[in-house]
């Protein structure tokens, strides 16, 4: 396992923009606040969603779509440099009007509502690519 | 993209108690320790649930009702005031008994056992009427 | 309710070896910074699962196996003492190939890639017998 300890320089609350796109709404406040480390929750609603499957044997992402509101049940993620940019690495648990809940890693969604906490950290992380995953992962 | 800075005046742990109602008992914990602004993610099981999924075109919440034991694989939410009374929007996941997942926004379920961590912000969060979606929003 | 005020000692993010078990990487990081008490939420994804449903009747554990990879949508748990050992409680939301999500406490898991945000508790948690639900609670 790898791990770094971590120093919390900053911690902050913010209100997504409705219409604005979920996950460029996060990379905008690390942007805004220079965070280069973070670790994210949220929670709150969109408009759309689009999710991405990673096969774990052709080491591709597929999209799923869902063109309908749903609530955003949960949102658990970081910010990290990757290939020099601000990236929030986004997972998503959504629900729709039955309640059925359908999750995974976020790649876009059109923002209802939604209300993150940020934890910045002082030790910048940063991704790079790992052979076995094919994924680009920090540490 | 609305933000503010906080900082965390205090931290705390709790365990909610069987046969109480979850989010009654996280209001009562932000009572009990003056928290006009925290953030908070639990886990546990509950007896029941009322999930409200909210209506992007009606603006208004529809009950869903779930008569039986679930796990709540993940609770993430945040305490602000509301018109003067501290009020602890409340997200879940959870799942039955054959790890069907159910998810939304909590109005409220009968605790069978729940666990809580909760930081508490110093600066006040409010919520205010937002006349694009009809919500209570903060900032 | 019961609670008690913690103070955060450290904080920690860590990235799971893949082929590792989920949760037993979680406990290692906990015996590596020698956490007794901790709060911990991740992300990433799973090569196969096996999430355990507790009977609130029976007050039994029942197993839910699945073989199949799978996102790790949410994680969120925590770290505490069980009869002397360090027992990381670990609730997932889990998602298939369709976005179909699954969730509940998590048993065991190999990891395809995870991402962890723990934070170290000053004040040790045990857990004791709780006559109610026949759990294993703390404070």
């Amino acid at each position: 396992m790898h791990y770094r300890e971590v120093e919390t320089a900053s911690e902050y609350v913010a209100r997504l923009e409705t219409g604005a796109d979920w996950r460029a709404e996060i990379e905008s406040l690390a942007d805004e606040v220079e965070a280069d480390a973070a670790w994210f929750t949220a929670l709150g609603a969109v408009q759309d969603a689009e999710l991405w499957f990673y096969d774990q044997d052709e080491c591709e992402y597929y999209p799923l779509a869902f063109d309908e509101p749903l609530e955003v049940a949960s949102c658990v993620g970081n910010v990290s440099l990757l290939e020099g940019d601000r990236f929030a690495h986004t997972h998503v648990v959504l629900s729709d009007d039955e309640g059925v809940a359908y999750a995974g890693h976020l790649n876009e969604a059109t923002v209802w509502a939604g209300e993150v906490h940020m934890r910045v950290f002082e030790e910048p992380l940063e991704r790079e690519y790992d052979e076995t995953t094919e994924l680009d992962l920090w540490l």
